[in-house]
């Protein structure tokens, strides 16, 4: 019988931001009993993921071990650590673990999808434990940019973990519970075999500052606009929420919430007690009847989002409310890298109305959620991990942080999805490495991202889609011409004469001297037909469509 | 009979930083002689425009007005303002002025797109003029990021006009003429009415730095790193490239320059005169047997273009080379918004192959080639017009940099594409609006913007594509099952069963309770087929896809 061991697997989040999805495990090798920490989402582009909904990583792995899962441990409540839930609890049916307000966004999470959201059970954080199989587990709060954020200290009979979660050294975060350098000192007294550590901000050069520090930038500009002021922020961000609202009712602004998920986000807290003295706010229909001068507007879509309150005020009315020249749009936010387009559409559109665009520009407005490196090094220092395995980042964060680490004399890991730990000695063994992906939300079914169906609509995207249609009598000879349409293709070639005519004139010429070996044989007439619509389009319009043949056979 | 009136008019470039394209003219309205300033293009995206080549200006409205186009004006040699020049000049078909170096990169922009290259005409700058009905322009030399950039001064009837181009105040730009005040203060004492003026970096608050500023940090960089050296900038930022290679030189390095684009350049800069001094460079072939620690490449692929040569050395051996730890990676450039994502495709995947990348982080690497919100002020003050009209911008630049002058004094107007002024009086009136819009290259064709064809792309992008085939007899019923096949959509749905068979069977449903009405009638059928479509891959997959409807009759 083979030995207890220790094992560490990232699924989601390591090599990328986003669909965070951590893997624990204790026990005889390929028995270990597991727990996950996050199951997180990621967001779809045109350049990749063309009309995908969500992107979460593959459970496979997991889910062919459920029957060893002994809990799904939730840090905190951002998309890209719950977002995936709801659909992936069905393949693994471990009980959910998160504190108040988390567990009450998880329990949502489940039930969006159809589950059964009292599988989630809520927990005090430190000190108390979660008794999961062979680990006990501590929630330990740590500030971050959404209330309830928590670090999870996993003891196991190999040593103890910390994993930090996402976190920021906020000593004053507004709402939710500030950073607490003392906490994670004892933490470290106590020893900490491996901290798996955010690496978000690895790159940020300066000491982060405190949420707090916003409060008076925003009151001042707040109270020296003069129309309608409309301010973005994440919805989740409750403490820039408040911030914002407050500062609002100081200039004497009626508030009025805009986008599902700032409502949401905002009851949800209030009713878990994580969010109190929020200032009142009104109904959009309400603000429409209130001087644009005491009116405040706190709306989604940070990033520009077509669909989100900001994005749809910079197109027009909304919900019966209009911006104007003299009015004022607050980004108290920053643009995620890969979504600057879309925010600055709605910026130029602002513009085109003459309302005033004010963004981050000297960080006098935003805060980020995560440590920078200063603030990663005081982390290190505290807690002395004899390992650190960097997390929550993109592979060139991931080996900063590993170097950042080094240079504190702490040994570190590169570990990269699918790249199982062995923790169990002094030193990090590789174990072995797991097949890992990510699997696709499109529309309302799942589908693996090497499937081929995202290749498609890419291709047919960037090259255009012919179809022809033949119909071959009981001979094997077309009857009638063949048929092509076009989607996705210019109409006219450099002929000057209609493509479709071109492609099916000399589809017709093809099938003229085809032999009967070619023409009763579905694949190489489909082969034949392609070759031809491709070659004749190269010419015609310089580019080589898809092309889909259906043969219709009359028996 | 109308008197004389002077008008301005942008096809491209004002609201939107890209495609430039600028009309003047003077006479009877209506029959105004014209001359254009620059022939831009711009580059295509996923989100808007997937599978375009190139996005240029629609030259309609100049088209229809060619035999009044007295001249073209080429105010220097980037994309964005030469690179439509092959494509749209047999619309407009008047003669081309450039200066040298400039005008050899026009030249070959006709000849790629097989126009003679002869029609270009070389001119010397200030003092000499160029005269072009009732223009007479001058190249005034101004400092940019690329060799030889000129502001046009315009003289009309009606008064001066300065054109300023793209530019920057640098007194020791290292390649190309410096930034030198004298020159526009005299032009302003002489007397300028409008002043056209480059908006790109208005948000930017601190003065610009001069590209000699540049020198010691990349001496001191190369000079320090290990292993091999790659650097990437804009080829045709000679200035850079010529200040990297040195720095390789210096630290005792071959230097190998990589990338079509890259040795273009350098070639035509040394042709035409423009670059002097260049270090001799090897080829790759060569490069392969250079000691890594003797190398430094100079290769294309500033904003992670797939098949540029950074992005080929990020995916493994690229002309018999290959990067790997110990070696580094340098970015002598910017991240354009909207390019993150390609540029960061390319850092994570030299992190993986433990490269270091180096980019721009503290300004030691690059400088911008526009003139900052201070040096705009100063160019202001110097040149004093009487109206200041922004272009080269986005909405929200345009309208920044129009405060910006309102703030020194100037009046301005914000006159984006399509909007034509009358500059004929004291302060500029409108004319008219103009439809404008945008022609795409998609593969060998232009295309019109508006023409449906790209979406139509998008289209099959975010929703997939479903082509459904009907044979339908002499009596208008069908003739065997109609046949669904899927691109671009998940195989099975919700029901578990293939959606190509659910889709058929519910088709054949259909096809069973139409009425003769609907069967010998193409359109009904064809909308009939679609709705039972879209509703069953509602259901089973929860999406709407498109539909393409081919129905064959036997005659």
């Amino acid at each position: 019988m083979s030995a207890n061991r220790l094992i560490y697997l990232p699924l989601g989040g390591a090599g990328e931001i986003g669909m965070n999805c951590y893997v624990y495990g204790y026990g005889p090798a390929g028995r270990e009993r597991l727990i996950v920490v996050d199951l997180g989402v990621t967001f779809s582009d045109m350049d990749t993921t063309p009309g995908v909904d969500l992107i979460m990583p593959s459970v496979d792995w997991l889910a062919e071990r459920a029957d060893r899962i002994e809990g799904i441990f939730i840090t905190h409540g951002h998309e890209d650590h719950v977002g995936a839930l709801g659909h992936l609890w069905p393949r693994l049916r471990a009980p959910v673990h998160a504190r108040k307000f988390t567990g009450a966004l998880a329990k949502l999470k489940l039930e969006d999808q159809g589950q059964d959201g009292s599988v989630v059970q809520i927990h005090a954080p430190r000190p108390a434990w979660v008794q999961a199989g062979p680990f006990r587990v501590q929630f330990v709060p740590i500030a971050h940019s959404i209330p309830e954020s928590s670090a999870l200290l996993i003891e196991t009979p190999a040593g103890r973990i910390l994993h930090s979660g996402d976190f920021k050294l906020d000593p004053t975060p507004g709402v939710g519970e500030p950073w607490d350098p003392e906490v994670f000192a004892q933490i470290g007294a106590e020893g900490v075999k491996v901290m798996t550590c955010d690496s978000t901000n690895v790159f940020s050069l300066h000491p982060g500052r405190s949420e707090s520090t916003l409060h008076a930038p925003l009151q001042s500009f707040i109270a020296g606009a003069k129309g309608m002021v409309a301010a973005t922020t994440f919805a989740s961000n409750l403490a820039r929420v408040k911030a914002l609202a407050q500062a609002g009712q100081a200039a004497g602004r009626s508030v009025c919430l805009m986008g599902r998920a700032m409502r949401k986000m905002v009851t949800v807290a209030q009713e878990t007690g994580v969010l109190t003295d929020f200032p009142a706010t009104i109904s959009p229909e309400d603000a429409a009847d209130v001087p644009r001068h005491n009116l405040m507007l706190i709306v989604t879509g940070t990033q520009g989002e077509r669909r989100a309150a900001s994005a749809q005020l910079s197109r027009g009315k909304y919900l019966g409310l209009q911006m104007k020249e003299g009015d004022t749009f607050l980004f108290s936010s920053r643009t995620i890298p890969g979504n600057e387009r879309g925010v600055l559409r709605v910026v130029n559109a602002f513009s085109e109305m003459g309302v005033d665009v004010v963004d981050d520009q000297d960080g006098l407005y935003h805060v980020s959620g995560h440590a920078n490196r200063p603030d990663l090094e005081t982390l290190h220092r505290l807690v002395r991990p004899a390992v650190v395995i960097p997390l929550h980042g993109e592979h060139r964060h991931l080996r900063e942080h590993s170097k950042l680490a080094a240079a504190q004399g702490i040994a570190s890991e590169i570990a990269p999805n699918g790249m199982m730990l062995d923790l169990s000695g002094d030193t990090p063994q590789l174990a072995e490495y797991i097949e890992t992906g990510r699997v696709y939300l499109d529309g309302s079914v799942l589908i693996g991202a090497m499937d081929g169906v995202i290749r498609d609509r890419i291709r047919m995207a960037l090259n255009g889609h012919v179809i022809v249609t033949l119909i071959m009598d009981e001979d094997d000879t077309a009857l009638g011409d063949p048929w092509a349409e076009l989607m996705g293709l210019p109409e006219t070639g450099k002929s000057g004469r209609a493509l479709a005519e071109t492609i099916e004139s000399d589809l017709a010429e093809f099938l003229g001297r085809a032999g009967a070996r070619v023409l009763r044989d579905d694949e190489k007439l489909d082969d034949g037909v392609r070759r031809v619509v491709r070659q004749v389009s190269m010419e015609e319009i310089g580019k080589k469509p898809e092309v889909t043949v259906v043969v219709s056979r009359l028996a």
